[in-house]
């Protein structure tokens, strides 16, 4: 049984995010009925990072398994041609039977992306969140770090989240601005909790607009408790940049 | 009767371009129904570029009278609040009653935008044509160079165009290469004729793909047979970046 591995790129405006569900289209349904109708036979595929409705990814990782023994471009080609428009297959490859995409991972990056401009944009209106006012990026980027390293983060993470360990570690988070419009943050660690950047996101963007001091963060990270944290971001400013393996295939 | 203007931002995926028609919503009609409701009389709207299906702008100028005496900022914030998201208003001003749009304006910079990555992308698949194969920059930078200055561009119009004379002045083609999967024309001009900018970029990646010379397109200008120009480029690739008035309001 060959195990394949692709690496995906999905604009999640229209979609209903990465997990197969009965409301909506999903990346992960429209990969399986792709797959499905170009090798004969059904497929179940696996993804890294259950992304949420509206997020983005560039370097989302999918593997599943066939006997088929289709040439890794023609797959590719073939996928690119199946699927639609908002999503694309930038590379296949071969995996050993072990991996698998989340929990063989080491890292993964997010980055959200806030559009920062007076005026709304039409063409950031799906790719980050617009917020007015000065954001104080010298006192985020102090409340970022209190949230770097390994901690309990109970108070991070959404009501529904149904991880068993609220432990993870948070090895970076960077504040950048690549234009005078756009303010980034990009949040690299080792595993994430069900909508914890953007909650992360949320309570920083409350530092910076200078409703809560950085001060703050270390006793809601310690709290453990939800409500002590700013409001989940929306979905839309999140991409999945990209997720890290360390050689493991 | 004030004459007032506007400095506009559009995604034109979804739209069927500037200009007012029957077969769907247009850049000119949303804002004529905005002000319409704002301003509580019937408002027309002239703008500086009529934009194609599918065409974007991040500097399109549009004008209009009133005699209301709305301040500035609130007929910004007011249209803001109307429009929809795919339609941005990023400044308002004054200008003298007998400025227009289009016949003051002294330039127009048009950015057309091709995708040359091997892969096609969610995120450009509506901002750019997909281009497969390498395409010879510098060929095309010299190919550009013969459709700098004034001339008659005949051959390089619509078959629907309706300007009366087709001589029109270029004053600059810029070719870029912003990242490895992106390759810019920016063309400056005083004023251009329908498709124009579509049919320099058509014919231009025929000579970056190596089926025409670079030394084909004097003697396609020269020819003023439309027939003898590359295909037009398709529109998501466009966008109207900035039109120059040299002062005159």
């Amino acid at each position: 049984m060959r195990h394949l591995r692709l690496l995906l790129e999905y604009d999640g405006t229209g979609l209903c995010g990465w997990q197969r569900q009965l409301n909506g289209p999903t990346v992960q349904q429209h990969l399986e009925e792709a797959l499905a109708q170009m090798l004969g036979h059904e497929v179940a595929v696996s993804g890294a990072s259950r992304t949420d409705a509206g997020v983005h990814a560039r370097g989302q990782v999918a593997t599943f398994r066939t006997e088929r023994a289709i040439p890794l471009d023609g797959l590719r080609r073939g996928l690119d041609a199946i699927l639609p428009p908002a999503i694309a297959v930038i590379d296949a490859d071969e995996v050993d039977d072990a991996f698998h995409p989340r929990h063989s991972a080491t890292g993964k990056h997010y980055r959200y992306t806030i559009w920062v401009r007076r005026d709304r944009s039409p063409f950031w209106h799906h790719r980050a969140w617009h917020r007015h006012g000065r954001l104080d990026l010298g006192a985020m980027a102090e409340a970022a770090q209190a949230l770097v390293g390994e901690h309990d983060f109970a108070a991070f993470r959404a009501a529904g989240c149904a991880a068993k360990t609220t432990r993870r570690r948070i090895t970076a988070i960077e504040i950048g601005a690549p234009d005078p419009d756009r303010v980034t943050l990009d949040v690299r660690g080792t595993a994430f909790l069900r909508h914890m950047v953007r909650i992360m996101t949320g309570t920083l963007v409350e530092v910076a607009h200078g409703r809560r001091a950085a001060s703050e963060v270390p006793e809601i990270l310690a709290s453990c408790d939800r409500t002590r944290a700013g409001q989940t971001a929306p979905p839309q400013g999140l991409e999945l940049v990209s997720v890290s393996y360390d050689g493991r295939v």
